[in-house]
């Protein structure tokens, strides 16, 4: 007999009839003479709804009054999924944030889980009750109501099966990791395993499937994670620590980001100061700087280029302006049809020639490219995006992706 | 500057238009130099919808887990109404039942205020914040969320300022207390002022208004209670110990229940043990009995009447079956339009003659009246639902109700 924390993502309990469906996959592990917690979203159709009456009640919500109301979507889903356990006969309790022990700190709506008071969950799983934990919630130290920001219910999963000791499975709308995105290659093929560092690391470039903070807590506590479908009955992918020399990838994945705003200002002045003064600008106008390359001086001057999102245009140009002013001489571009390549794999630690090999691939298909990055297991590309395909097909080609 | 307990209802937090009517009431407070505790409802379409899904996810949910789902109803509207004062510029804070401190005992769904942890009030009082407390709900021992039935807000409202030391007032859609319900009595006049027994009467003989357990907290702990309507600006009623000799009222109100079903048992073979039988498998049944009246025995028999809802008309006949096949000499009579009419006042207790005035009154005005019940300060008849109107006529002119 062992335990184990599931997790359903909001599109597996956007209807009751769905909720019926995860339900029996519950009880399945339960005839199988487990102990189950389960960690549910809140319906799609109700998020929407309180993010509709709270825009409708005020312009600029208070982020503490709206953690308030957003933490009763779970609250939702986690009494009517108990419900129907109950009805079909087998005994569930459900638990808000608060009640399953869940602290957090940090700022209303993006908290962090500081800690788990596991023994309310240990003692209902022991009085032989499926527990049904709301995810994405928890309880600050001034007792109020917090929430956990994007990917919060894959961190409370995560954060429970770390303190059971047990493993954790995700059942998400995606039926596992590819090396790919699905929708931009379709011969991706889906990942037996992964690696917790390539996965953060893809993760982090954009893959969707799950954020990095969850891997973090899986990778820093040991907890295996396994993502598969919540609808179909397919094999999953496995995210947990493994020999990679047994594993001959170089690469394991591919990820792609669109939206990518790229602005290169030549002629900067050089000097470390100057260079500060533009990064710290961004940073309070709150944009999120991804890729930073930059040339060296000649000259007394520099060029810089980075990337961020075209979300973020607006801003971007309001800080431009500023620094045009104090900065008379400084030439500025801006690119926003680019789109961010990269590829990651644990293998790049010990196989060198990655990078060669797919400038080689680009110099082949003719791409061009504008900014290389790379870290200790990823490399990444700014293309023009109607490259983009291009460099999908000869990479995930070549490195059998 | 003194601090206030305000309640409002459903019907006034129904949509984010009229919440913010609502917030400039609260604001009023404010200004005036006043702490203001402000306690809701649920909006009325949110405690539908949820009723909605919970059926739909079983035919007889869990209690616990029902009140898990309907509590949301009230972290709702808590969190938008504060968002709406913070948005005014009038810090708010929304606290749920059990950030409220508010402890609960009994059963699911049909839970009692214990006790209020009140610190967390006050402090948020003393910091200058209007604290926004969710009714109808509450934290049982075992820290399972509780809602406490029907009339909960207003129990949550009174509680709320007995523990605070300070008056309540409970907005709603009817603007005070009237002697008589002005729906079927257009003349009804409302009561400047009314004592709490005689509203826990009224309460308990069916005026709608207010439930009798918020008003025998407001007893208990001497909270003057002040019923206004949340939309208009007229005066309401006070719900207070006054000194009833300066009041020369005889009769305060007059209350009027349909829906009456009216039970008699002709031919009762007579003993304790029988009538006890009567009564106790109805009670097992669930079935509510409200008057009961018995003649004297004659010749070894009794003739029972009894009212109950008639509601409970299926599961009455149910128990009358058995009873038919128990004691076969026994003769059933069933009259379901039955209305009950209850006149109550202090005065009672002082002056005598109101029974007699009553039944001359129904004689001079040809009421046929079945049974009649008294108490210490009222006095309930029961009559063909047909001669209501006449009833409700008579009374009200003579009595200047």
């Amino acid at each position: 007999m062992s335990t184990i924390v599931q997790k359903y993502g909001g599109s597996s309990v956007e209807t009751i009839e769905k909720m019926r469906l995860i339900a029996e996959r519950i009880i399945k592990e339960i005839q199988k003479g487990n102990k189950v917690v389960v960690v549910v979203s809140a319906m799609g159709k109700t998020t929407n709804q309180l993010i509709n009456i709270a825009k409708e009640a005020s312009k600029n919500p208070s982020k503490r009054e709206l953690d308030m109301l957003m933490s009763t979507g779970e609250q939702i889903s986690i009494s009517l999924l108990s419900m129907i356990l109950n009805e079909l006969g087998y005994p569930s309790i459900s638990l808000t944030g608060f009640q399953a022990g869940i602290k957090t700190e940090g700022t209303h709506t993006k908290n962090k889980i500081l800690d788990i008071d596991i023994d309310k969950v240990n003692k209902h799983l022991e009085e032989g009750k499926i527990v049904v934990v709301a995810g994405f919630q928890g309880l600050n130290e001034s007792g109020d109501i917090t929430t956990l920001g994007r990917g919060g219910s894959d961190t409370t999963a995560v954060a429970l099966a770390a303190k059971l000791g047990c493993p954790c499975e995700i059942y998400t709308d995606v039926d596992g990791i590819y090396s790919v995105d699905p929708r931009v290659c379709k011969n991706a093929k889906k990942l037996d395993v992964i690696n917790y560092e390539e996965m953060k690391e893809m993760a982090h470039l954009g893959a969707k499937v799950m954020e990095t903070r969850s891997v973090e807590i899986g990778h820093r506590y040991g907890v295996p994670i396994y993502v598969a479908s919540s609808l179909e009955d397919t094999v999953g992918t496995y995210i947990k620590e493994y020999d990679e020399k047994v594993e001959q990838r170089s690469i394991t994945g591919l990820s792609i980001s669109d939206n990518v705003l790229m602005v290169t200002l030549n002629q900067v002045p050089y000097s470390p100061a100057n260079i500060a003064h533009v990064f710290t600008k961004l940073a309070s106008a709150e944009v999120l700087v991804d890729m930073i390359s930059q040339t060296s001086p000649m000259e007394g001057y520099v060029n810089i280029s980075f990337t961020t999102s075209t979300d973020d245009l607006y801003t971007v140009d309001q800080v431009l302006n500023e620094l045009k002013e104090k900065f008379p001489c400084i030439e500025l571009q801006k690119a926003s049809n680019i789109s961010k390549v990269s590829v990651v794999g644990m293998g790049m630690r010990t196989q060198s020639g990655i990078a060669a090999k797919i400038f080689e691939l680009f110099a082949e298909n003719e791409i061009e490219f504008k900014q290389v990055t790379t870290s200790e297991i990823s490399i990444s590309y700014t293309i023009n995006t109607q490259y983009k395909q291009r460099a999908i097909d000869a990479i995930t080609q070549t490195f059998n992706l």
